[in-house]
């Protein structure tokens, strides 16, 4: 039976790394890593998400900014407090949540964020630093994988990991974080996606499966062989009548069958969601310490 | 047997697209597209490929400006060099001639360019502006390829795509592009590099093969499937007591046993490599034209 990727463990794990290594600044007197968030109207999901982000900054004993705006909020407004913010030395990492209104772009908005301040890891320099192998921020999805996969000393190098879906946000940065010369990395990189003619057949060659396009219990057991690691991205709600919220959370694996033959399996929930979490913490702290830019 | 992508014809034909639009633009008294190139030392290969980026520009009608510096200058000189292009309104693309001496950061003179006026698309905004799908200029050798699958109208949405060489100003962006929802791409896309375990496994699976690892003849006959496209990248200077210079150029694939099987491949010389000169000359005209930055 395979070793379950355990994502909330290991999220609190790094939590109170982070809470001590926050607890050693404040004895020294030095300055507490702070994260501000922009927060765009007042979309339900939004909220706790961002809700979420600020309690886990009080968690680990960070310092938090919320801005909020009004839906009816310009993009000059909105860029001018990303400006306010990029120029204030007390914050270290600024995110803003998406979405945010159609009149205003978002990659406006994300082109105006410093690069040294964008803890989400999507402004195009963070990316391409990241492609090219320098040091960079990297989104909290994809570092949420990365650090799974190096707390539980997976061997990567030489392994064929297969990808299958290529968002910005996760297939395609894990993809290129995979092929890099590190580790985790140096795995030969199948990106499967939506065009992909026979995504078994190359699943099937898997050491390493990411399974991250969205669609709900798309990995099936004759897809895996044995031994492979697989790693769940999905998470969608499915209707199910027989819990009391009427729902339940579904992965892209279908876990009853493809876990025995894993070696190692994330959990859905509790696998890669809580990392993600964990990750914006970790970035945050690496923007406090000016690890990424010196 | 296969149909050739010519490179040299390929790369001709866009020389002479470009010389038109030129003419096109100084009929109506519009701004010539001006190329600055830096070239530091006198290295004898980078001597040659800077004369040739500068008679390149001079046969399409290009204005173009060379600045050169001895093995002597200071980083800060170097720097204050691109500062002041970047500034100068004449000039839409700088490229800096690699290698430089040691004691300057490659990284901080790219970085320093402005992604506007980067026309080597070396600049991390670039990069990352490619991996997003954003608008973004693509370096020499992949745009190159990418013309020329482009020009051959060859099919590649769905195809398996295998690159071998991860390279950051080959293998990696080759297949960053290929993967992304568009044409040329959509194809499904596997990196192989020096720690794949069994590349031919891979390469006999490919319907379009992308060899840049620099090895000389390393793709053979028995590692492709009837029908691939082939496309080489690999340029290698091999002894050769037959030739009157003494050497001989060879590619990364095996080309008499490989191209009987295939449907199209490249020569080398003649394929890849023309294609690299006409990129600088088509990313130089986009920045004239601002179309990449608007």
């Amino acid at each position: 039976m395979a070793t379950l990727l355990d994502g909330k463990k290991t999220s609190s794990d790094i939590r109170i790394e982070i809470a001590e290594k926050v607890k050693i600044i404040k004895s020294k007197g030095g300055k507490i890593p702070h994260l501000a968030a922009i927060l765009v109207g007042n979309d339900g999901a939004s909220e706790t998400y961002v809700s979420n982000k600020v309690k886990d900054c009080e968690q680990v004993g960070f310092t938090s900014t919320l801005k909020r705006f009004d839906n009816s909020v310009t993009e000059a407004e909105l860029l001018k407090e990303v400006e306010a913010i990029n120029n204030d030395p007390d914050i270290d990492g600024l995110i803003v949540q998406l979405p945010i209104p159609d009149h205003i772009s978002v990659q406006k908005v994300t082109d105006m964020i410093k690069p040294e301040k964008d803890v989400d890891g999507f402004h195009p320099v963070n990316v391409g630093r990241m492609a090219k192998s320098l040091p960079s921020y990297i989104s909290a999805t994809p570092f949420g994988i990365m650090q799974l996969i190096e707390r539980y000393k997976i061997e990567t190098s030489g392994k064929h990991c297969v990808v299958i879906g290529r968002s910005d946000i996760v297939g395609s940065p894990m993809s290129i974080l995979l092929s890099r010369k590190a580790y985790p990395g140096n795995c030969t990189v199948t990106l499967c996606h939506s065009r992909t003619k026979d995504i078994k057949a190359m699943t099937l060659q898997a050491d390493i499966i990411i399974a991250a396009l969205g669609i709900p219990e798309f990995l099936t057991g004759d897809m895996v062989r044995e031994g492979a690691v697989v790693i769940d991205v999905g998470i969608t709600r499915v209707e199910d009548s027989s819990k009391k919220s009427g729902f339940s959370l579904r992965g892209d694996v279908k876990f009853d069958e493809v876990a025995p033959k894993c070696s190692f399996i994330t959990p859905v929930p509790g696998g890669v969601g809580p990392m993600t979490r964990a990750s914006l913490l970790m970035n945050t702290l690496l923007a406090a310490e000016k690890s990424i830019y010196k």
